[in-house]
């Protein structure tokens, strides 16, 4: 062998856990590989930006083999494993191809949760992709193509209602942005529809939105939301989806779109572990981020469930962020000492602690709600934080200026760049206007105009 | 009836030649309709930019809608006829609805031709849409990703082959962009290639590239591509495509990737008109852009063959713009008129005369050939003179400031900020490999790695 083999370092996942994890490893004496099925790092809380027409999905993407060029023990793989063989230390792949670790770092992340409805899913897309994010930001846009060109009064409120199940900070960002779309970007584009017609309605079933802030800042939402002209509707829970609306217990609202923003589901990589899981599928770790009985294989990010302080770690970028810096220290600190020691003889470790900065969620221009160390806001001053905090955290320079440059035009016309509708939209309008012969009343209607 | 009726002017096609009509139309006495099936004007010249990740499909779009958001005399459609029927005055859609005209603009447009052989089209794709541009760019991204594990230097080779068939001003963009992305851009970013490698071979069946420009500048566009290593094949003639490669007369050259930048197919609506056309299916129309026999029917841009100073009208941007703004303005000048008075009576009409307002073609930093009035440049200069055309004329200031941005970034780092895979990439890098075990290949590496 001459060389001694240095110890293999396996991530699983690029996001921010991920990342945060091998970056903690530069220049460590360790063959890193990052493993993600995506070649790019995703802000994900401006995802729902793309969403909404705000953003393109470059502004908030950087390529992992980019960001981590000069990490020279790092090497990313573009793929996707399903399984972990804790017994013979390797990680799985669809083909059957085996990456073998020392250390395994898991943050593949979660996704939304149809409790059990997963029939639901392709009705009413979640938000966790760049193409979940342009499909949500072509159906916004379709919605009012068709309702433009809508035969029936009943059809055309139908195709402008929008339900958004879910009141946490992505329903309410999705919800305050569709509005703003409705009732300012795009007022003076359509001929035969007043877009400010548009019906916003968001659901949750909590009693309040934004659970994890104080019910006083949750109420100030709520309220910001209904200023705006967003119905809100609490303890509301959705009962079925159909393409022709939603039913809430026994009520049947129609709507054409529907945003799904409820739920935590765990990548399902977690379960082939073989130990105890959440409801949702994240992995009980230890308080060193461990999986119970596997001291040199982590578990960190969303797939996590794990306490601190008495409180369970919210599914949040900064605990991710945290997670992932901590157990990629942890790593670097113990390598080489882990494999020479006798187990009696291993370092004891400094459990895992969340830093909560704070909380934040943005609803609109110059509206947001804020909560740091106690301190509550609302309004400009807490979007101006919100807007402050994302900047600084995005991963590239040249993205922290784009965007910079994308919400100041934003902010002065209203307007959103990127109102594109992409992928293979002419079948689905003919789809949504299947039964109507919409074009044809467009020629009728031009010897009445409605202009 | 009450009120006359306006005069209906359909306009089928949102790109440079319908979009100029609808606007030379602006406040007059009609009801103009935009058929488009997109619901954005593309400024097309900056397609290749996309598809080579320096810019995002938002930075060369902008909604119709909004472009024609004042022009209250004009609506948008989203939908795609797919036939004129010139008796009955009406445009047809596949399912069957119609509408009608009085004053017909098609401007639909035309894409690359495979010669005959549509079935290269799934293995070459050309670049002609959004669509085409991000499964363009994953293709090339994916590319490096597949050489990265391949496990022979033959495929490897294969994999970092990059074939360009068109040695228009398309193909030799996208051959000197391909080149900086390999040996600029991506060059830090892989462990186990050098990028540098890289080929990028350009065919093409002329004895020349670029042969709107003179020979000279031709070949000075040649020169400068070689010295950036672009290999350039002239008078080869590709007589098949497969998976694995490219046929050039008998000679088979591997290539993983094959872009397709030739041939010109006008959009087959045309066809419908029963009137004789070109070869590549283009309307032979006459000196006022009519067809033959149709005095109130337009063939505009890209869809029309006519001849002007003795000399056949390019296919190119500024050419659609005057055709387009022509018909507008000719439109514009006789509604009303044409229909109160007998046909002997009818108002003659001055020909289109193309204005040739000179050729551009970029080939990487500081590299371009420029010919505008007999003078003819290249280099730094023709660069800074085609950057500061195609930003002039790009249809909104934003989208101005975004692309000088991000041109100035990439000036300064040779970075490009589109980097995203997207679309079904795991799938297809999967099929890429099918056949090399090439994670495999990459756990043994690790033994012995090639860092």
């Amino acid at each position: 062998m001459g060389k001694e083999r240095l110890p293999r370092v396996v991530i699983v996942g690029g996001g921010f856990a991920g990342l945060n994890a091998a970056q903690a490893l530069n220049g460590a004496p360790a063959d890193v590989t990052l493993i993600d099925r995506r070649n790019f790092h995703l802000f994900q809380p401006l995802l729902y930006q793309v969403a909404t027409a705000g953003l393109s999905p470059a502004d908030i993407a950087s390529p992992l083999r980019h960001v981590l060029r000069k990490q020279k023990n790092c090497r990313v793989v573009l793929a996707e494993p399903i399984a972990v063989d804790l017994g013979k230390r390797h990680v799985k792949f669809e083909d059957g191809v085996v990456i073998e670790y020392d250390w395994l770092v898991l943050a593949a992340g979660a996704t939304h949760s149809y409790f059990g409805h997963d029939e639901w899913e392709k009705i009413a897309p979640g938000l966790k992709t760049i193409e979940d994010a342009t499909e949500i930001r072509t159906r916004i846009l379709l919605a009012f193509e068709s309702a433009e060109y809508e035969g029936s009064d009943e059809a055309r409120r139908a195709a402008l209602t929008f339900a958004i199940v879910g009141g946490g900070a992505t329903g309410v960002e999705l919800a305050g942005s569709i509005m703003e779309i409705a009732a300012k970007t795009v007022v003076q584009d359509f001929r035969n529809i007043d877009t400010k017609t548009t019906r916003v309605i968001l659901f949750d079933g909590n009693d309040r939105l934004l659970t994890a802030f104080s019910p006083e800042s949750s109420e100030r939402a709520k309220r910001t939301l209904e200023k705006m002209g967003v119905e809100v509707r609490l303890k509301a829970f959705v009962t079925n989806v159909t393409r022709d609306g939603i039913y809430v217990g026994n009520e049947f609202v129609a709507a054409r779109s529907v945003l799904w923003a409820a739920g935590v589901r765990a990548n399902p990589i977690g379960a082939s572990l073989g130990v105890p899981l959440e409801k949702s599928g994240q992995v009980k770790v230890e308080p060193d981020l461990t999986v119970p009985g596997q001291r040199q294989v982590f578990v960190v990010g969303d797939m996590a469930s794990v306490v601190s302080g008495g409180k369970r770690v919210p599914g949040v970028a900064p605990a991710a962020i945290q997670m992932g810096t901590y157990v990629g220290k942890l790593i670097r600190a113990e390598l080489g000492a882990a494999t020479s020691r006798s187990p009696t003889d291993l370092p004891s470790r400094r459990p895992f602690e969340y830093w909560d900065k704070g909380s934040l969620a943005t609803i609109g221009k110059a509206k947001a709600v804020a909560e740091i160390k106690g301190f509550k806001f609302s309004g400009y001053f807490a979007w101006l934080i919100w807007s402050v905090v994302h900047i600084t955290f995005l991963i590239s320079f040249r993205n922290r200026l784009i965007v910079m440059f994308n919400w100041a035009w934003g902010w002065f016309f209203f307007s959103k760049s990127a109102r594109l509708i992409t992928g293979d939209s002419s079948m689905r309008i003919d789809e949504v206007k299947a039964n109507e012969v919409v074009i044809g009343r467009e020629v009728s209607n031009l010897e009445s105009p409605r202009l």
